[in-house]
């Protein structure tokens, strides 16, 4: 079975790695063993385990060698994956990926590409690293009728949420301790803007609900605007911050977000720390599942993909490609943004003077937000200014944004700070 | 796609009505719907949502039949339901199962049998309830070098001790409250015996370290004798008691263990409360995997029997059976019992007198077992009774016998209470 890859960066290294220590179990389970013909890199000279002899700078000694049946794409980056993976398609390879950018924006298309093709696309490593959540999802809940996922699919922003929790520490100052780990990119605009997480939540909600997500339509807030002051309250308040990227279905309507959200302490998410991802599904008959694990690394990334890489393999060999669409069974459609409902933290600081509280809850009422419970809890003497934090019930993100324009017009607001969604 | 059932029971009636709502989604996946041809029953006469038209009591009228290519086991129960697995597989049928006895005592011969027949054997709603732990095994994990299973895989047992804890009573006290709630069988000796983990592990462990572990070699103990006591000293040391099955791996050699065993508050483990079941797999490459979902009820054991239906309909539409057997990379030996290495728990009233301890402390040296806190709680001054809690660091399961055997003999001992391992 003659193999080429896409890449010969750290993923693809460890992948060269476990092939070489899993060839004698593939040739048992397969009946051959795995060849890896060529590996496309920029680079030719950069340092690598993998021997210079397979290295090659031209896509076309992969994509169109007819002897190479499957190809392994770990470039990562939109372009010019997306290109190599349908040229490869096109030319009757069937494809592994682990590229969530490509699966979310272009995963609907190439997977239709490939049924007509007549081969498979395999993405097992584009979510969750090493956890076997697209498997699970596909196959193992293949007729569920999921209804809500909450999920953890970024590792850098837990680890950043959770250190700020254990450390004290702000933002910023974790932010760059994980870039000195190793834990956040030099460029971390993708994780911690949510947009990584929005990728991965559209390809898990896409399997599940049976329609194509787009990531564009998703709605996204990151976490740069968490600070310790509201981390400290969520916990006084029985709460941990995470950013979760939602999605729930209800009457066939879908609503999909990534937002860092306020979980009670006592939720089996909360328990998710450091680098880790976790994905909860809630389905009528079977319950709530929950998958946890390693959400990134080469090692895990490699796990995954040779699990790909063996069934694909498999398909080759008997001429039997397993197709999969996204929207197999029923369409969705997604709720605009303003349709959504949850329950909102709210924090800010007024001046302190009677009938503050009344103006406030005024604006709320005529809203239609009802208040759980408000926080007065510090005031500012010399500068005659209170901090003000209020949990609403139940309520829809329009009204709760309307609500917030209204009160930011006020004349006794002083400072705007925060807005966390709740969900329990 | 022609079906039969064995078994009209909780599950058969789940597995009924989900098939119904579902049948157009089948049809749609799989190009034909599934027609559930006959149901065979004990009592015709029972009511069940079946109709009459389907009920048998011939097993022959399924077993025998050629238009039925797939058989759905969900008698329960060693015979007769294995005699029928074996005659059904012998007439070329495909079958799903949900029987994790007839699994881990026949597994590995029923296997081989259905490869030389041609036929697969499906058996995901065997272990973990509505977890897809089998297919993220046999599949998502497929060429892992898994070392280590940690796992709740018994929900009666689980809601037992969760609820000791929760409202400081006493096992018996539970255990009744369990059965008059549904959570515990009437005869719930399989249960809280550790017989039914011994089985479930039997099969993940055969699956996850490539070979064929039998029940009976598995150590096992139940938690009869766990008393509100040692759940309370337990707590107060930073521990719960789980009835954990374990395997592990070292150098080719594995041990597999069920017994109530006290495991950190903060490990994720201990967050799994309740009825629900939770696999923990370590593997080198990929890490720590947790599934947690819940491990019984018919509702998700028919999801789980859904999910295996699809794939070997799959499969016999396509004429294409992905055979699998346990043993098909290395065989692993099972250590012998005395050569596994963990933590214990020792827990004893002595007379209160000088020297006692140094007796002990005499006894646990000799035997190569070193002390890693000792608490001597509570005196009973009337009685001249004192009350030692041992926490040993790691050592044989040979050497604790031995010194507890000695301890046992020594006159000033008043009673012995208990030995718990401790894993961390």
């Amino acid at each position: 079975m003659k193999i080429g890859f896409l890449g010969g960066g750290q993923v693809g290294q460890a992948l060269w790695e476990v092939i070489q220590k899993e060839n004698e179990n593939i040739l048992n389970l397969l009946g051959e063993p795995l060849e890896i013909k060529k590996v496309l890199v920029r680079n030719l000279s950069k340092p690598r385990i993998i021997p210079n002899y397979y290295l090659t700078n031209k896509p076309e000694e992969i994509l169109d060698d007819y002897e190479i049946k499957l190809v392994i794409e770990v470039m990562g980056g939109e372009e010019p994956a997306y290109s190599f993976i349908k040229r490869a398609i096109e030319n009757k390879k069937y494809v592994v990926t682990a590229n969530k950018e490509i699966i979310a924006i272009h995963g609907d298309e190439l997977l239709k590409l490939a049924r007509k093709k007549g081969v498979d696309l395999g993405f097992e490593a584009s979510v969750g690293g090493g956890i076997p959540i697209i498997k699970a999802i596909k196959e193992g809940l293949v007729l569920d009728k999921i209804k809500e996922i909450w999920s953890i699919l970024n590792g850098t922003t837990n680890y950043i949420l959770t250190n700020m929790e254990e450390n004290k520490a702000e933002f910023s100052s974790i932010l760059q301790e994980a870039q000195e780990k190793g834990y956040a990119e030099p460029d971390p605009y993708k994780d911690i803007s949510g947009l990584d997480s929005v990728y991965k939540i559209a390809i898990l909600s896409s399997l599940a609900f049976h329609t194509t997500i787009k990531p564009k339509d998703i709605f996204r807030e990151g976490i740069e605007k968490i600070t310790l002051r509201d981390i400290e309250y969520a916990k006084s308040l029985g709460y941990s911050i995470k950013l979760l990227a939602l999605a729930k279905e209800e009457n066939g309507a879908l609503e999909i977000r990534v937002h860092p959200t306020m979980i009670p302490q006592n939720h089996l998410l909360s328990a998710v720390r450091g680098v880790n991802n976790a994905i909860l599904f809630k389905e009528e008959r079977r319950g709530n599942i929950i998958l946890y694990g390693p959400g990134a690394g080469p090692k895990p990334t490699a796990m995954a993909l040779l699990s790909d890489i063996l069934e694909l393999s498999y398909s080759i060999l008997h001429s039997h490609p397993r197709y999969y669409n996204f929207a197999y069974l029923y369409p969705s459609d997604l709720k605009p943004w303003g349709e959504i409902k949850t329950r909102y933290y709210l924090r800010f600081w007024v001046q302190d003077r009677p009938g503050v509280l009344a103006q406030i809850a005024k604006i709320l009422g005529e809203n239609n937000i009802s208040i759980a419970s408000v926080i007065q809890k510090e005031t500012n003497i010399e500068n005659e200014k209170a901090e003000i934090v209020i949990l609403t019930h139940i309520t829809y993100e329009k009204n709760i944004q309307k609500a917030i324009s209204e009160i930011q017009k006020l004349p006794i607001l002083v400072e705007w700070n925060s807005l966390i969604r709740i969900e329990v």
